[in-house]
């Protein structure tokens, strides 16, 4: 069976390793596991989303609405933007996936960081598209300039702030690279972790809004991460209507579920549960750059819910995820990336006593 | 902005108009509103899955097993297959999505009937794919093969049943136009609506088993329908490993949710929620087709859980389901599908009994 030439070039993506797994191949309890491997939130699922889900679900078997009039009206009012501009995917994943399918194809290039999601790699070369990378995996403004006026890539990824890495990218910084965009690159900038950046600090801050007057951009932001729906997969990608009706083209019928839907709405309009969230990760993540610097790890200044510690050469980065795996701690190593580091995802107070208990056993 | 040139030529999908529309345009009380139209399952949602949302409401923060692990073993169980033949999709729909995208290009063909499930056709034109269709709805081999000797299309959808329109294709033709396809088409053979033509007949049974001896055909099966998941959005692909593995790099990280690996893998080992939803539907069905045959319309033979009424040239579909829609009763049109019909979900006593009602008062 002959399939299209693409698939030969095609990496799978490595996903965190989820408690299930070690459970089966470790037998710890599942009480016992630890993950702090995909950024998933802490403070776990909004108590009134819980709710919204239960009395859902008895609707299970009836397909969602699929206009999403109700959730696209939310984060109009939120974003201050129409339901035009909106699209919904099954996490804002699947907007990079419409956006790769759309704009990408064997004669296509496809710009990033040299450290970023792996997802937007992963979706181009599934279209044969060429990828270049920057030198460094900060979003270098001069350097996404010089690219950009030299191979005219038809799609431009700036993360803000980075995943894996953790660091945020000037507002001033990512205009600068717009300006000098060409009208027929597609610039995505993905803000999945954009709240946290936020409650940082505001300068950082992008908005939806201020993206609308340009006509080659698109911003993406999630619930999976500050607003806690992780596991239900709902994203949104928001641009100028043109954008959106191309998108709309490669979006599937009914791609997010009855209670993904009704878990977005609840979720969007409580910011009594983010505004928690995100004190949580406040207090808890200088503990992490404290016990980095005890241990003479270098870390990365973080605008995301992780950190990532870049450990020095005489640890291997694999080595210590895996003696840490063992024990029921889950981590993302970043080798597959080219780094000897560790991303961590900053938990509950309990949770992060357990990492640097179990690291520091670990280190010996 | 441009985009793929592929995107021209795409339609998209026109979905069952959900009862929150009915609601916000005709100002009627959701209760008031009987939707037949998408093919949910009357029964409803299986009490033990809802319990088993409930459950796993508070997990609703966490990406599920990407592995799928649980599932399927489960479905690898029911058919008497191995893991590693399985692929996990949002719907079956996904996994068309992957077959299309894995095999399909602006130089490959599709072939498909005259009258089947819109998106074969819509995830083929994305890829730039030309659609091929056979003259008549129902799948008679001999057209099949000879398009495939003079064709020899990359896929080849064989929907049985088939939908919208009802009818099922004997395993005799099914595995006649297997044994005669070119070993570099793809035969997919759609069995979303399998457990209906069974319960009606089960001389019209295909298992996934009996087709793994092929290296080019997939089966493909799903939770939405009798299952009563449709808003879960879970499906499966069955075939040998080879295929399964060049799916696999079509499907992105964490393609169904949280609760929905948690609904499915529930549902699954439900028989009794199962032979409950096919005895309700073999009880009503009849009283469809007494309903036609009162008033003269002709009715295809259904082996689904819908049923597919012809209308008399005085009568035109659209004008019929729209005078429905504006008294609450959603039904499907099948205009688009170039056929003055109705396909009507069979739904419970009380909703069918409100058809019959209503639909007498259109006709006056």
């Amino acid at each position: 069976m002959q399939f299209n030439k693409s698939l030969e070039n095609i990496k799978v993506y490595e996903a965190g390793k989820p408690i299930e797994l070690v459970v089966r191949e470790f037998g710890i309890a599942p009480k016992d596991v630890v993950k702090l491997a995909s950024n998933e939130n802490p403070l776990g699922t909004n108590p009134k989303v819980a709710e919204a889900i239960c009395k859902n679900a008895k609707n299970a078997h009836l397909y969602p609405d699929d206009s999403m009039f109700e959730l696209k009206e939310s984060l109009a009012n939120r974003f201050g933007v129409e339901d035009k501009n909106i699209i919904i995917g099954a996490g804002s994943d699947q907007i990079l996936e419409f956006i790769s399918r759309a704009k990408l194809n064997e004669n296509s290039k496809a710009l990033m960081s040299r450290v970023t999601f792996a997802m937007y790699s992963i979706y181009a070369l599934q279209q044969g598209a060429s990828i270049i990378r920057t030198s460094d995996y900060k979003h270098n403004s001069k350097e996404f300039i010089s690219i950009i006026r030299e191979h005219k890539p038809e799609v431009v990824y700036i993360c803000t702030p980075n995943n894996p890495t953790g660091d945020a990218t000037k507002p001033e910084d990512v205009f600068e690279i717009i300006e000098a965009s060409d009208p027929n690159s597609l610039i995505v900038i993905d803000g999945a972790y954009m709240e946290y950046a936020i409650a940082k600090d505001s300068s950082y801050e992008i908005t939806p809004k201020e993206l609308l007057k340009y006509p080659n951009v698109i911003y993406l932001g999630t619930f999976s991460k500050a607003y806690g729906l992780g596991g239900m997969r709902v994203g949104y990608g928001i641009a100028n209507s043109e954008i959106i009706k191309a998108l709309m083209k490669m979006r599937p019928p009914f791609n997010i579920t009855t209670l993904s839907l009704a878990s977005a709405i609840v979720a969007n309009s409580d910011e009594d549960f983010l505004n928690r969230s995100l004190e949580l990760h406040t207090r808890e993540l200088p503990r992490y750059e404290e016990y980095a610097k005890r241990h003479s790890f270098e870390f990365i200044d973080s605008y995301t819910n992780f950190i990532t510690w870049i450990l020095p050469k005489e640890l291997n980065s694999s080595k210590v995820a895996n003696a840490l795996l063992r024990i029921g701690v889950i981590v993302r190593d970043l080798k597959s990336y080219e780094m000897n580091a560790l991303r961590i995802t900053v938990g509950t107070p309990k949770q992060n006593d357990r990492l640097f208990k179990v690291m520091s056993e670990v280190l010996g």
